[in-house]
C-alpha cells in the first residue's frame, strides 16, 4: 500500500487586527473545510507555511462572520514575525512535536538537563514554539533552586548564543546588576555617569522591571530614548563612553525577553533563571568587569544572609566558568532607597542626585557612590574605601551630572519625567516612631497604581526606618495615571496600613 | 484629600465568535478610551461586571474594526459563562490580585500546602479564575511527586467538594480505575457488564483521553450517548444497576476537567493530581468499593515495581483517610491489551468479546474478568479465584452482552462504531518473532493519526510479543478520518520503526 500525502488547496491571509501579545496565534472558521479534514480544534498548535517561511502558531477558531470561506486570520504578533502582505497563500498542517519540552517534564521529575537540552529548549523559545502554556511550564519546573550550577552555566550560554553579541574590542568593559526586590533602588543612571565621568567604558543596557513597580529601562523612558539599535548605541558609547539603553531593543539574548512576559504574568522567579538572565545580558553585552548588587532585608527579594551568601556564591562559580570578572556586594535592603517608587519618580530622585539638590535623597546618593566605589576599586585596583571617596568627588564636582545629560543628548533626548493627574495621600493617624516598612506590599501598591506601565504612576514615601512623625503628618503619596488605577491602590492600602508601621513606644516611654 | 471612585460608562457586550477554548477572553479596542483610561494591556486579567455578575478575563486588544467604539467582545467561553445577550451594559475594572497563586509560588520553593490552601486554589479554578498560564504553572508546581499524602487527601478532598455529589442512599457501590499508559487496555465496558449482570450497582462515569489516544469516555461516545445529565444517570442506574457515562456532563469535580485540557497541551502527569483525580470523581460519584488496575511494564505510565508499589501505598493512604474501600491489582503492562487504539477500534474490541465472537482478543477478554473478578472478590467477599470463575461464567454465558445493549438502550443508542476512510499498513521488512512493542510511540502514533478527537482514527495492531512473523505480513494498520493526519502519523512512524522490534535470531538459531 503507498501513500502520498496530499498539498491542500492554499488559505488567503488576512490581518484580523488582534493583539494575542507574544502568543503566535492564528484563526480558521470552525466550518472551514481545512479546520475539519485536517482535524485541527480549540488550543491546537499548527504548522503555517507561506512559500518560503513557516512558524508554530495556536489556533482559535472562529464561529461567526469575522472570516471568509478560504480566509486564515492572523494575530497581529504572527503576522508581523511572518512580515505578511493581504492575501499572501497560507497552508497548514501538523508541527512536529517539539521535542524540547520533553526535557521540561524530565525536568519536573527532578532530572538534569544537559547541556544540548537547554541549547534546544532556548532556541525553540526563539524560533516561536512554545506556547504561552509552555513557557509557564518551563518557568515553574525551573523555578526556585531547581536548576544546578552546570545547568545554569549551560543555561546562560545557550541564551547568550540565542541572540545578537557585540564585540567592543577593549580589555575592560564594565557593567552592574542590582537584584531587584528594592522600591525606588534606581542607582544604575547615577553610577554609570560616575563611570563614565571616571573614564570607564559602560554600554548599560538595562531590562524593564519584571515583577517590580520600575526596571531601569522603564525609568530612563522617562527622560530619553532608549529605544537603541546597535548601531546607535555603539555610536553613543564611542562618543560618551557609556549608554542607557532598553536591552530588548538591541536583541541580547531574546528569549529573556519572551520568558519576562510570562513570568510577569506568573509572579514567579527561578534563582537559575535570574542568574542566567543577568549574566547572559552581560556577556551578550560584551562585559569584562561586572558588580552585582544584592539587596538583603526581610521584605526584599533576598531575605536573609544564607540565601544572600548562597545566591552570590552561585553567581561567582557560573561567571567564573564563563570568564567573566565580578564582584559580589551585599547592601541594606531593609526599606526602599530614595523616595520615588515608580518610573518617573525614581527618575525626579535621580535628577536631585546627580544636580546636588538640597532636597536630594541622601541614601540614594550613598547607594550609588557604594556601587560605583566597588567598580572603581575592580577596574583600577584602588585600595577598599577609594573608589567611594572618588565616586563622591566625582558626583560633588557635576561632573557626573555634565556626563548624563551629555549620554542622553547623545540617545537623542533630554526629557523631563512625566507627572501624574491623579494622587492620594496616607496620613498617619497617630504619632510615632517608623520601624518597619514592608519593600513588597510597598511595590504592591506603586503596581496596583499603574507602574511601570503608566511611566508617571507609582508611590512617593514621605517616611524612613527611625524617623519620628506626628499625627496627620503624610506619610506616602500614590500617584495614578487613571481614576480606576488610583481606586484599586487605595482600596488595597486601605486593606494593608501595615505597611508602614509606627511603634508609639516614645509616647508610652516619654 | 477625599477620593471617591468613578463609575464609568458601560460599555456594550458584542459576541464576536472567537472561541478560545476554556479561556475566558475579551476584547477591547486599543483606542478605546476604557483602555487607555484603565490602563489595560495584552495579558492583562480584567474584572468584568454586568448588572448581577461578574467574571476574570484576559484581555486581548483589537487594532482594527472588529469592534465600534465603546463595544467589548467576548470569546464563545466568556459569553457562554456570563449568559450574555448582545448589548448588555458591561463595566470593567481592575480584579483582586487571586491570593491563591502566592500558594503556587510558595509549592515551586517546596513548601507544604494546607488544606484551606489547596482549597482556595481549586475553588478558584472553577470559578474561572486561573488563566491556562496559571493552571500550567500549578500542574508543573505539583507535577511529579511534588505533594505528599496529606497535600494530595486534602486536594482530593477540595476537588469532591467544588462540584456536585452524588448520593445513592446503597451500602455498596461499585467502581473501578485504570491508571492508564496502555493502549487498548479498554476493560471498563466489559466489567461493568460483567457487574451489573452479577447484581451489583455500578454508576460508572468515565473521563476522556488526558494524554492518550483514548479514554473510556471516548470509546463510548462511539456506542452509545455519554453525555448525561444526573437525572438520566440516575435513571439508567435505577433501571440497569450501571452505567458508562462520561463524567464531564455531570459535574462532578469540575476542577479536574479544567486541569485535564492544560495537562493535555503540556503533557505533564503528576502523581498526586493523579490520584485526586482519579479518587475525587470516585467519591463524589458515591462509590464506596473501587478497584485500581495498575499496569506496570517498561513503556507504561507506571514502569517499575517499585514505582506500583509507592503509587499503590499512596493510593491506599489517601482512600483510607477519606473513608474509601479500595483494592490495587497490578497487571502485565509490557504491551497493549486488545488489538484496537483509538476510540472506535477500541469499540469494536470491546464487542466481539461481550458477543464471544470466535476472532475477539483473548487478552482483553482474560483481563477485563480479572479486574471484574478482583471486583467480585471485595465486593461479596469470595475467596481468591472464585471471582474470576464467575465473571468469565457471565461473558460465555452471554448475560454480560445482554446486560452492556440494556445500559446503551437505557442511554438512548446503540450506534456502530465510526470507521476510518484513509489507512497505511506496516508492513515486516523480514522474518522474525515480535521481542518488544513500544506502548509509548504506538499511542503517539495512534494520537497523530488523529485520536481521541478523531473517532475513527488510531492504530490496529496485528502481532503481540512471542509471535512469529513473516517478512511481507502487516504489523499494523493505521486508520485515520483525514489524509493530514495520515500524512504526519505514518512519517512518526516511519522515523521510528523500532516501535515493533523483531528479533531474527530464531531464523540464525535454525
Amino acid at each position: 500500500m503507498t501513500y502520498t500525502p496530499d498539498r491542500m488547496n492554499p488559505l488567503k491571509a488576512c490581518r484580523l487586527g488582534l493583539d494575542t501579545h507574544q502568543e503566535l496565534t492564528i484563526y480558521l472558521r470552525q466550518d472551514s473545510p481545512v479546520c475539519r479534514s485536517e482535524g485541527f480544534s480549540a488550543l491546537s498548535r499548527v504548522l503555517v507555511h507561506t512559500e518560503n517561511q513557516h512558524l508554530i502558531a495556536t489556533l482559535h477558531t472562529v464561529t461567526g462572520a469575522l472570516l471568509s470561506p478560504g480566509e486564515i486570520g492572523f494575530s497581529e504578533s504572527a503576522w508581523k514575525r511572518m512580515a505578511l502582505q493581504e492575501n499572501t497563500s497560507v497552508w497548514l498542517s501538523h508541527p512536529k512535536p517539539v521535542q524540547s519540552l520533553s526535557y521540561i517534564r524530565a525536568k519536573v521529575y527532578d532530572k538534569e538537563l544537559s547541556g544540548v537540552q537547554l541549547e534546544e529548549i532556548i532556541n525553540d523559545i526563539v524560533a516561536g514554539r512554545y506556547a504561552d502554556v509552555h513557557l509557564a511550564a518551563f518557568i515553574t519546573a525551573c523555578g526556585g533552586d531547581k536548576l544546578n550550577i552546570r545547568e545554569i552555566t549551560d543555561l546562560t550560554k545557550a541564551m547568550v548564543n540565542s541572540g545578537s553579541k557585540i564585540e567592543w574590542g577593549l580589555p575592560l568593559v564594565v557593567d552592574k546588576h542590582c537584584v531587584g526586590g528594592l522600591p525606588g533602588n534606581r542607582t544604575t543612571p547615577i553610577l554609570v555617569s560616575i563611570l563614565a565621568a571616571a573614564g570607564l567604558i559602560m554600554p548599560k543596557t538595562s531590562s524593564r522591571a519584571i515583577t517590580s513597580p520600575a526596571g531601569t529601562a522603564d525609568t530612563m523612558e522617562t527622560l530619553t530614548n532608549v529605544d537603541l539599535s546597535l548601531e546607535s548605541m555603539r555610536a553613543v558609547v564611542e562618543k560618551e563612553g557609556a549608554c542607557l539603553a532598553w536591552g530588548g531593543s538591541v536583541k541580547l539574548s531574546p528569549s529573556d525577553d519572551l520568558l519576562i512576559q510570562v513570568e510577569r504574568a506568573l509572579d514567579i522567579d527561578s534563582e537559575g533563571q535570574l542568574i542566567a538572565s543577568v549574566l547572559s545580558k552581560k556577556i551578550a553585552a560584551g562585559a569584562t568587569h561586572v558588580v552585582i548588587d544584592i539587596p538583603v532585608g526581610p521584605t526584599a527579594k533576598v531575605r536573609s544572609n544564607e540565601a544572600a551568601e548562597t545566591l552570590s556564591n552561585n553567581f561567582k562559580a557560573v561567571a567564573a566558568t564563563l570568564g567573566l570578572n565580578i564582584s559580589v556586594m551585599f547592601t541594606d535592603g531593609s526599606q526602599p532607597v530614595g523616595r520615588g517608587i515608580g518610573p518617573a519618580l525614581e527618575a525626579r530622585d535621580i535628577l536631585e542626585v546627580l544636580q546636588n539638590a538640597p532636597s536630594m535623597p541622601l541614601d540614594l546618593r550613598q547607594r550609588s557612590a557604594e556601587v560605583a566605589g566597588a567598580m572603581l576599586e575592580m577596574a583600577k585596583g584602588l585600595p577598599p574605601g577609594e573608589g567611594l571617596k572618588e565616586a563622591l568627588a566625582i558626583l560633588d564636582s557635576g561632573a557626573a551630572w555634565a556626563k548624563f545629560q551629555a549620554i542622553c543628548l547623545a540617545q537623542g533626548a533630554l526629557k523631563s519625567p512625566p507627572i501624574a493627574p491623579y494622587r492620594y495621600e496616607l496620613i498617619a493617624s497617630t504619632d510615632g516612631v517608623v520601624t518597619c516598612i514592608d519593600n513588597r506590599k510597598l511595590a504592591k501598591v506603586a503596581k496596583l497604581a499603574g507602574a511601570p506601565a503608566d511611566l508617571a504612576a507609582g508611590v512617593d514615601l514621605h517616611c524612613k526606618i527611625g524617623d519620628a512623625v506626628l499625627s496627620h503628618q503624610p506619610l506616602l503619596t500614590i500617584h495614578a495615571e487613571s481614576t480606576g488605577e488610583l481606586s484599586y491602590a487605595v482600596e488595597y492600602l486601605e486593606e494593608h496600613l501595615d505597611i508602614i508601621e509606627l511603634s508609639s513606644s516614645q509616647k508610652a516611654d516619654a
